[in-house]
């Protein structure tokens, strides 16, 4: 029997499909033991009930996507609330996607800067809810719009300039192509919070919403996951798959039944 | 007036125009000293009547895109025919797109090494006919199918590595994003071979064909500008904009009016 003991969802890889109810439910009847919710959705059912729901089902959380967009004006009020709900679930981290460029703005140091200093500033709130703040270096080909945190070694120097309560969330999707990944994941030891996995499609049609399945695409999952573990990460493992053209158009069923399917060998 | 003498037009930013006979001619009536043809125009057009013309119109060359493609069975005998057409024209480097992973393959180390020993085995042709071999890191986000050289430092490495008759071609496109953008340009002082400029547009709807014009977009070009000057690059900016849905729709004598008003005070 494979094992799926580490296995996550991330609520995302349905979308379009399922509210968060449906995917708790899923969950549970897939035999998938963690969930990893997105806030559109926890919002849409409220928080209470998605806690209870969530905890009723027997289900882990993996963390909750997400906070950061330090960019937008309403960014510090926003991930408060979103440290909130993270602690509400029981989600161990909130994953930070920490925001681009603000509009009109070529400053791209001073762009890292506002991030920095809005997790600064939002950071003894998440400590005192013990919630890790889950850096989430993201693609370079989202710098300008969504994050200027690029890279591995970049988000870990940044999260030990800030210190206790701040880690990582790593995903194959953004981090795979780094001629600095081997090392910088070994120096990551102990600060790695969140692990999402998916696939690099070839050709790729869309810059975000065109991820593939696991094992569909090029990037060595298992080799990833093999660095992962040697810095000693050991937590869930979240599948994350934002596909507007395929996978949010197939059957959620179906889609959970490949996951599992894809999960086992390659994580 | 507006100091052009830096300026060169990469060929593809009118591909859908222009001949590269037709290239040349409008840089001469345009004022532009110097040209950067690609391989496909300048084999259409034979390599020995594009070098006539080039040298009838008193242009300079500023490179010759481009070589690499190490992933392809033909790699070698390709980049030996290309370190000719370069010598042939006069340009002083072969710009190297250096490939992505074979077909099937997810193995980026290996590809990296492809790539490393076919730079190796082409660099003794390319020294002896004077043609600087111009290693152009490539946005992380063509790692799959075009470079698995993603960064600047990653590509002087490589570049040290291989020695004498190396350097690096750098594009704004390609490096904006990197954290490590202004150490990595101040290391590869001396194997500056290439600059090239366009920018980045938000949204981006194609991975590869939506190039912004210079100032379009959210590159800080004139910063870049700036780290290449300090680290004694005094030579020809290329301008390449590779734009299916606009430049190259639009009439090419109106996309060299453009491409001379903004290289000016940005470049």
């Amino acid at each position: 029997m494979a094992d799926l003991s580490r296995l996550s969802l991330n609520t995302i890889t349905v979308r379009e499909q399922w509210s968060l109810a449906q995917c708790i439910e899923g969950c549970a009847r897939h035999g998938i033991p963690a969930i990893g919710p997105w806030r559109d959705k926890l919002q849409e059912m409220g928080v209470a009930a998605a806690a209870r729901q969530i905890r009723d089902a027997g289900l882990q959380v993996s963390g909750l996507c997400r906070g950061g967009m330090f960019h937008l004006p309403d960014a510090i009020a926003d991930n408060r609330r979103a440290i909130d709900e993270a602690a509400a679930i029981g989600a161990p981290c909130l994953v930070m996607v920490c925001g681009g460029l603000p509009p009109g703005s070529k400053d791209l140091a001073g762009a890292r800067r506002r991030v920095e200093d809005g997790l600064a500033e939002i950071l003894p709130q998440a400590r005192a809810a013990g919630v890790t703040i889950a850096l989430e270096p993201l693609h370079p080909m989202t710098c300008a719009d969504r994050s200027v945190l690029s890279t591995t070694a970049q988000a870990l120097e940044m999260a030990e300039r800030l210190g206790e309560g701040v880690g990582l969330a790593l995903d194959v999707y953004h981090i795979w192509w780094d001629p600095d990944l081997a090392p910088s994941v070994r120096r990551a030891a102990g600060r790695i919070a969140a692990f999402h996995v998916c696939d690099w499609l070839v050709p790729t049609q869309d810059l975000v919403l065109d991820r593939g399945m696991i094992g569909d695409g090029v990037i060595d999952v298992p080799g990833i996951r093999a660095l992962m573990e040697g810095a000693g990460y050991a937590g869930l493992i979240e599948v994350e798959i934002m596909s507007a053209q395929d996978w949010w158009r197939r059957d959620p069923d179906e889609v959970l039944r490949v996951v599992k399917a894809r999960f086992a060998p390659m994580c």
